[in-house]
């Protein structure tokens, strides 16, 4: 990273942490090049950057200023969900927005896909490619069950930056994220067992502990510091539970990053009534804020915590490469690995180890990370323009994804299905719960380049909710 | 296909079935050349390629004749195995089996590895190449949830030759076989379910019942026609019995095909008890008779049969790409998929649809069915040859697997252990075994072109198993 870009992710992260507020002047390009012993230009440079990313703006002879705040949509308030433990519903939901292949006349803001056009993933194409002219073509072999070394490697290196101590032998890796987490929640749980869950929740986990028989138990969460500890407390007293399931860097679908001390306390809870952690770290290099933030895995202690992750979020879907660290359940994930797809394609774990040891994987994370918070602010930006009033919105620290939420009568599937005939795919709130709750909430996601069609597209769904909003009351 | 290889496989097929027996003389070349239509030295050159394939023999003056038997090892009896449900065992050694990474120092004949050094995959790998090369990056985006459709499609047109009459929207792309099995199982069966099971079976089969919490029933199966229908329906009458999983086409480990009456009798049986059949035939494309076997599915009337393979080994396992017909558990299928894995890798499929496509997949498996067909009748010798007396072998039909059976109180386990000091890794016979059965057994892969280096290393298992032997009369 040169000079300047560092010192722009310092400055950027003091502002995203309030250290400067809204309006405040910034300090002197001369002060700066004073306190990080740089030079003039590249602190200018820093500034010229900070304000590409619309977090600053200069001031004709006074310096540079904090941007003010845009008028933001008010946040939701914390989720109130079912206090006991229920089977889950809403496969059709998730089957309708899975199924649905990418097509050129449907704007898909309701996936979880990144931007995969970002130039600074070239090298990883290079590396596929060279694999599959190599003559002793590596990518066609079995590897062993584990997943590639050399990659096991690189992803012990990376976990470093989240506070874990890990090596390769922690590592299993996994087909996605998606196996990271049916591995691990088939290593420490049988059917019938009770798994509490953060609400909104991800989908995908849902649906995995449907699909094993599990019952979910949805704790009430916060939009911007994660599960409730006292709710999760008061379950763990009630209930007996096996498994806590939560995404707490980067939520998805909320945005949040629980704050470290809560989740050392979290970890405490778990302990205190022996439950195992299903920590899931897809988004979590995606944290606007550097140094991005520590999992709770890397407090863990006895090995309760099974983290998950995969290069689905930071690189591209279509590689399947994931991972989990299980803690003491490594032998148990590793029976399961071996029962659900025998091991991994090989190609794509070579690359991405080629990708990350050549040193392109910051350099990447750090590009689409502010590009991912231009977007976030101008999604935002949108949803004040062209949602009815009252809308409520998440304020997303990390990641591509933006929960809206609307009056509460509102039917969000009912949204969608008029917007699919418009050519716009949202994901409806429904299948972030385990019995169906926020109905009146969608997912949109804010990674492609803000275009003047992605514009279009997000300002159809504000304008057919407004529209279904007044057919509502004009029949109320 | 030239004229000469048609004619050259129809020849082959015919001294296979027995139609012309060992030590027989053969249609001269001109008796030939006038019923086929064909060149005389088209038929020559047929000749010359089965002689190559070490099927016939010239004799000076006299035309060409069947080679001779060999002595072969005799078969081995039928499989007697408990007849009760039991909990399935032998994790650690499947564990240990799959947990060896390819190395330069040691052979493996344990795993179910193809030839991947084949000159006729290399369109494949440039298609690879090619796709990571494409400015569109089809290879980094999800694909939907049933797989990529144009794979589909020739996965469609493929299971033609089986039989089948099956569409694009009755497939589902799945993370090799392993996942087809594995969804497909928890597609049918609930946690305590029992499941009939062809015996010696295929251990990821196995593993996957125990990982579901599932109870197998090993049936009796003859080495050459399978599974004993006598026993499989006392089975049925006595046990409520979930699902029937079997191998009927080029059966791991024992490669019998089963007879196409035994077949259909066997789906009556599974209607007449209503009951689902897991037809497993990743290797029945590897059939060394053409036309290949007819599917158990290709009979179905009533969608009961899942239909499970993959290219792993008609291609390469790295690939990890492989699909279930399930039939009428086709949406209970895409739950179970998603939850496992969410989709499968994009470019893998991609790639080889365009290598069936591009007509590159037939030429493919001519090449290495007459390999196969080759290495088996030289592994066969090798086992005569240096194996102790009373050592009993398949006699595959197809794929590149051969089973063999040392005396009843011989130990395989200790057997590999010996072999792995000297480079050497076989599969031990219990892992096909529910309960730890067939000890005294081995499977042995004869994938990889016999070079003095197999040679030396069957030669090994041989030696050390006569070691073993005396080793044991000794002391008794």
């Amino acid at each position: 990273m040169t000079l300047y870009m560092n010192l722009a992710e310092l400055l950027g992260a003091r502002i995203e942490q309030g250290l400067y507020r809204p309006g405040e002047r910034l300090p002197s390009v001369r002060s700066l090049s004073l306190e990080h012993g740089v030079s003039l230009s590249t602190v200018q440079q820093a500034y010229r950057q900070l304000e590409d990313n619309g977090l600053v703006a200069p001031r004709p002879k006074s310096g540079y200023f904090v941007t003010e705040n845009r008028s933001l949509p008010a946040l939701p308030a914390i989720s109130r969900p079912a206090q006991r433990p229920v089977d889950i519903s809403q496969w059709e939901q998730v089957l309708e927005l899975v199924r649905a292949s990418p097509h050129p006349d449907v704007i898909q803001l309701g996936r979880g896909m990144p931007d995969i056009e970002s130039p600074t993933l070239k090298p990883l194409l290079r590396s596929l490619a060279q694999l599959s002219r190599r003559l002793d073509m590596p990518g066609l072999y079995y590897d062993n069950i584990h997943g590639n070394e050399a990659l096991r490697e690189q992803i012990a290196r990376l976990t470093l930056d989240s506070g874990c101590n890990l090596g390769p032998g922690d590592l299993v890796v996994t087909t996605g994220c998606h196996e990271a987490l049916s591995t691990s929640i088939r290593a420490v749980c049988e059917p019938g067992d009770i798994v509490a869950v953060d609400s909104p929740s991800f989908h995908g986990a849902m649906q995995t502990l449907k699909g094993l028989g599990m019952k979910a138990l949805e704790i009430p969460t916060d939009p911007t510091t994660g599960i409730s500890l006292e709710a999760l407390e008061l379950a763990l007293e009630q209930w007996p539970i096996k498994l806590i399931q939560i995404t707490p860097s980067c939520n998805n679908p909320l945005g949040y990053i629980m704050p470290e001390a809560r989740k050392k306390a979290l970890l405490t809870l778990a302990q205190r009534y022996d439950v195992a952690i299903l920590e899931d770290d897809v988004y979590g290099d995606l944290a606007y804020t550097y140094p991005r933030p520590r999992t709770i895995k890397s407090f863990d202690e006895d090995g309760r915590v099974l983290l998950c992750s995969s290069f689905s979020k930071t690189l591209a879907p279509g590689l399947r490469v994931g991972w989990v660290a299980p803690g003491r359940y490594l032998e148990r994930v590793l029976h399961m690995k071996y029962i659900s797809t025998g091991s991994t394609a090989c190609q794509p774990q070579l690359a991405i180890a080629d990708f990350i040891a050549e040193g392109h994987y910051q350099p990447h994370l750090r590009r689409v990370r502010a590009q991912y918070q231009r977007a976030r602010d101008q999604m935002s930006d949108w949803v004040t323009r062209y949602f009815p009033p009252g809308t409520r919105a998440s304020r997303p620290q990390g990641g591509f994804m933006l929960w809206v939420e609307l009056p509460e009568s509102f039917d969000t599937l009912r949204l969608n299905r008029a917007l699919l005939e418009q050519g716009v795919q949202i994901a409806v709130g429904s299948i972030f719960s385990a019995s169906g709750k926020y109905r009146h909430c969608l997912r949109m996601n804010f990674a492609t380049r803000a275009t003047p069609e992605i514009e279009a597209a997000v300002r159809k769904v504000g304008e057919t909710a407004y529209r279904l909003l007044a057919q509502d009351s004009d029949a109320g």
